[in-house]
């Protein structure tokens, strides 16, 4: 699934994803007005109103960006109905030729871990029928519960053709609390990227791993440190835009063939028509002002390469 | 919530926990059989299954324990169908008197996590309305993100007298890996544990902290160091029974007044029917089965706390 992530940054030479975090307090009133009207004041009616939101924003940008990051959180703050707006949203992206990368956080004890690799990035058998119960094309995986709580999610990703991002080093201000104490000098996250470097070995594509990893763009100096660390591992950086990150940051998470990262925009993207920036797109056009806030992200961090 | 789980716990002289982890190979042929007669081999089939699997077996055991721990990844594997038998779970056994551990380990940023706890703990504002989207009681959390990921827990529990239960030493092979890189001497399981120690302060019921932990009954030696160092919180026990632990490496998890500590079993209680020791009862009867061996946990545990 990586030489698939890879070639659609390349063609598109954006290497870039878009968070689609929905909460209610983003969605426009008239999507929220039409989606109580249908449903009511439900978790139904938020599922639509998320659902509806989400749609017309990749309907704006699918064109334009190689890849999604749906935030399941988001989704399952409304419980049952919350997740279905996920698997319609996620549904939705595949069928206009996005790359899915769930955004799950999970990880547990090996066999709990294989279920959710099934669940998210695999296939369960039922008798003598097997389905995709979630259908992303990667997921974040969290490594705290060490190689065999992420295992089995490489396993999925051998069969399934799939790939995971491990956390190393996450972009909110606590993140050192733990992952930056210092063992014999190396902080914990470089420990983490070095079993990220050894899991990614067993999961190859043809220049870059299925084993990618999590790196903050709040963290510019671990991240210019990492890169060097891992050659063969994309970075995912959260963080650019509404969390702080600036693309003059972020060159350094890149490799000199330009590739080896993709940066992710939530907010900043899908809130953008809230923005005094791109206040002239009006509330009813919220998805062009996402579309153009797309591009001028693009144009920012091509740009800052570019003068790299 | 910590100050209704250590009264059942007393009441019914039951530091015990039961892990409803359903998997459809445990599930017997009568159930899977009617589940499929009724909604095929599909997605709905299975979440079927596992939900009259789950109700016989709290059926049979809910007078005698004080609270389940259903692990959301072996229903999150059946995706949306098996998502609707866990709530359902949930409501089962909160409507049979049962606390609910929901053992999800989320922990994301700040405001994701914040999404997690409106989720599984809280409430979420829809219009004029509002909803709990899960219904557990307590809910796992994973530290690797630090206070920022923790604390949206925390002010849910507050809000809404809920709990949570931080990892802090797994009970999987390799959760050395990372928990016990040693800083200054000190091993990073010890640090999250002065955090969670911390935290807890935040959120005190009666005697204890509605801020517990989770460490493995297959580490005992930092079961029993762990204890000391924070008196005040409960500490959940995974891998007692099929993961090996024993009820005497158990005993140095309890305080003195024989609470602070509460043992799950999953496996061993609910595929009791499989066991040799069990298969007396037989197939058609593997809830009074699944009694049995809860009977039995609990005459191991609370007989070697007598006899510590």
């Amino acid at each position: 699934m990586i030489n698939e992530l890879v070639k659609k940054i390349s063609d598109l030479n954006a290497p870039v994803v878009v968070g689609l975090d929905p909460m209610l307090s983003y969605v426009p009133d008239h999507i929220i007005k039409a989606a109580f009207d249908k449903y009511g004041e439900t978790l139904e009616g938020a599922g639509e109103a998320i659902w509806q939101y989400n749609k017309a924003i990749v309907d704006a940008i699918y064109d334009i960006i190689p890849a999604v990051k749906p935030q399941i959180a988001m989704y399952e703050q409304f419980g049952i109905p919350g997740l279905v707006a996920f698997n319609k949203t996620c549904e939705y992206c595949k069928e206009k030729g996005l790359v899915i990368i769930g955004d799950i956080k999970r990880g547990d004890i090996g066999s709990t871990s294989g279920a959710y690799a099934t669940g998210h990035l695999g296939k369960v058998q039922v008798g003598s029928k097997s389905y995709s119960g979630f259908t992303e094309d990667f997921v974040t995986v969290n490594p705290y519960l060490g190689t065999d709580g992420v295992k089995p999610f490489i396993d999925v990703c051998n069969e399934e053709n799939k790939g995971i991002f491990v956390l190393v080093k996450t972009s909110n201000p606590s993140s050192g609390e733990f992952q930056d104490q210092l063992v014999d000098g190396t902080p914990i996250y470089e420990l983490v990227a070095r079993k990220v470097v050894e899991w990614g070995e067993t999961c190859m594509g043809d220049t870059y791993s299925n084993v990618g990893c999590v790196v903050g763009a709040t963290y510019p100096e671990q991240g210019k440190k990492l890169r060097k660390l891992m050659p063969k591992t994309y970075i995912l950086v959260p963080g650019y835009g509404a969390q702080g990150g600036k693309a003059e940051d972020l060159v350094d998470y890149f490799n000199a063939d330009g590739l080896g990262a993709i940066v992710n925009s939530s907010r900043g993207i899908i809130t953008a028509y809230k923005q005094e920036k791109y206040a002239q797109f009006g509330e009813e056009n919220f998805a062009d002002a996402s579309r153009q806030a797309t591009l001028d992200m693009i144009e920012d961090i091509i740009g800052a390469l570019a003068r790299k």
